[in-house]
């Protein structure tokens, strides 16, 4: 049997009771580790486990599927995936190679921040499309995520931005030498996130021309609420703040907690319960309910 | 300390080790009953958690939300969600009722039909809002989920359809008579889902006029296409079917496997890897993969 097992949000506790029993008896164990981060050390997992793990690097797993999947109609073998299996289409992937290796597979589900998000006090059957925000270079910047937001924005919907990690990469210098040292992971913080945000706003707002001035003033700094969220589900250090994206602009990284982050773009369809509960990590609470209630319409008491 | 703990998508197993240890030191354990229904006995998860546990139903959980939180800043107080404890607004209620009360409160994620339905293979990044779907009767047919499934088709995103469920329901004979008799719970079939979606398409379509061509014609039977999943994340009993609604709406409720059901209408963003991924559960293959090269433009290599 081939598993892939959703390991959830945080560290070796959340995963379910089903999938420990079931990495208790796999003979094989392979963490993902490039879609996302476990906050918790790999040694911890083996002794909460009792078992040792393989780190499945991204190209472990796409390179060598055949390798994780090797013998899995006899034995028990485990793919570890943060979140929950579903969340990456790599593991996709592997089901189908599974299915056509005629390997019988069990996936076993989890949070992940999909659904987590939901802690923000947002609603998430309001939320559209989710999109992916790449770091930018002084030459790249990619905003092709511009456009599904604005199509949220349009229909009102919430947006789930999640912000780029950079795992296991290598230098130029590192690479051209095919020297396997790589830098130091980087997760993009909702400073960084923001000021990407506001610039790509700027360019839009730029371009844009009588025949097509819907491409900007989207996402307007002073009129556009966004939530951001850090390790969401961690029972000490899931941190939220939220306000304007400008007043967001001003803060510090150290404002928004630890690694990893998230950030939620408010949409116009805002019921009263959700600026109520989100309110609470508002950076200003009274702007808070002043924007949500003058531009976004929410029909607060006060 | 007021736990709200999700319990996941099946059985007394799916509770995340974080959650069970949570569970077990609580001195009073409420069960959430009526937004949806876990497909475990109340004793089973009794024996396994080793404690008793109190049924909460909507009138308990919105009127008695003060005895739920009693005395909780001494005691450690569980309400058990199933899935995620975001997945309706009424926890949101009891969270904001226990911030009030300056009543810490933790909150212990879970999977959830809003993220484990990447299990039918479509990526989740590409789901817009989610809909509800209420059963219809002879005079009440409310089909204002058909305008928010129409802005996501325009954008090319999937909607996941939650399908109604009745619990604790009372006949119009009994509640009159103010008897606290319930009918059986009621939990919807794809084959009345889709029954009704094409009831409501047909209605659309005969209202349209040339000033709003665009209210009808979205879900079109022959060349619309649909997933129906039944038990997601049951380890035995997880059923996934899919075709176009036409041929979905051809087959028995038996086909369908047991509730919990939902249904995803597809969207034209519809990636190959997607397709291939799901064809596995089609009715019929060749007409599934036709129907997304052809009506949808997946890049289907055959």
């Amino acid at each position: 049997m081939f598993y892939v097992i959703g390991l959830g949000l945080c560290d070796e506790k959340d995963i379910t009771v089903r999938g420990l029993e079931a990495v208790r008896k796999c003979s094989r164990i392979y963490l993902e580790a490039y879609t996302s981060i476990l906050l918790v050390d790999k040694e911890k997992l083996e002794s909460f486990y009792g078992k040792p793990i393989i780190t499945a690097y991204r190209e472990t797993v796409e390179t060598e599927s055949d390798e994780i999947l090797r013998n899995a109609k006899e034995e028990d073998v485990a793919l570890l995936v943060v979140g929950d299996p579903f969340g990456a289409t790599t593991h996709t992937d592997m089901l189908l190679r599974a299915r056509e290796l005629g390997v019988p597979t069990t996936v076993i589900h989890n949070a992940s921040i999909m659904n987590a998000v939901g802690a923000c006090g947002l609603q998430l059957y309001n939320f559209g499309q989710t999109v992916s925000l790449p770091f930018y270079t002084d030459s790249w910047k990619p905003d092709s995520w511009y456009d599904r937001v604005v199509e949220n924005v349009e229909k009102g919907m919430h947006t789930l931005v999640l912000l780029d990690i950079k795992v296991r990469e290598q230098s130029e210098e590192n690479m051209a030498r095919g020297r396997k040292i790589y830098e130091p992971p980087r997760y993009m913080n909702p400073v960084t996130a923001v000021s990407q945000i506001l610039e790509s706003e700027i360019i839009r707002a730029a371009s844009a021309s009588s025949e097509e001035p819907k491409i900007h003033g989207y996402l307007k700094p002073e009129s556009t609420l966004a939530i951001a969220l850090s390790r969401v589900g961690s029972p000490d250090k899931q941190r939220i703040v939220c306000g304007t994206l400008q007043q967001l602009s001003e803060l510090t990284e150290d404002d928004f907690g630890e690694p990893l982050f998230s950030l939620v773009i408010v949409g116009k369809r805002l019921h009263e319960l959700e600026v109520q509960y989100s309110e609470a990590w508002a950076v200003d609470k009274a702007e808070w309910a002043r924007v949500a209630k003058e531009v976004y319409g929410a029909r607060l008491d006060s």
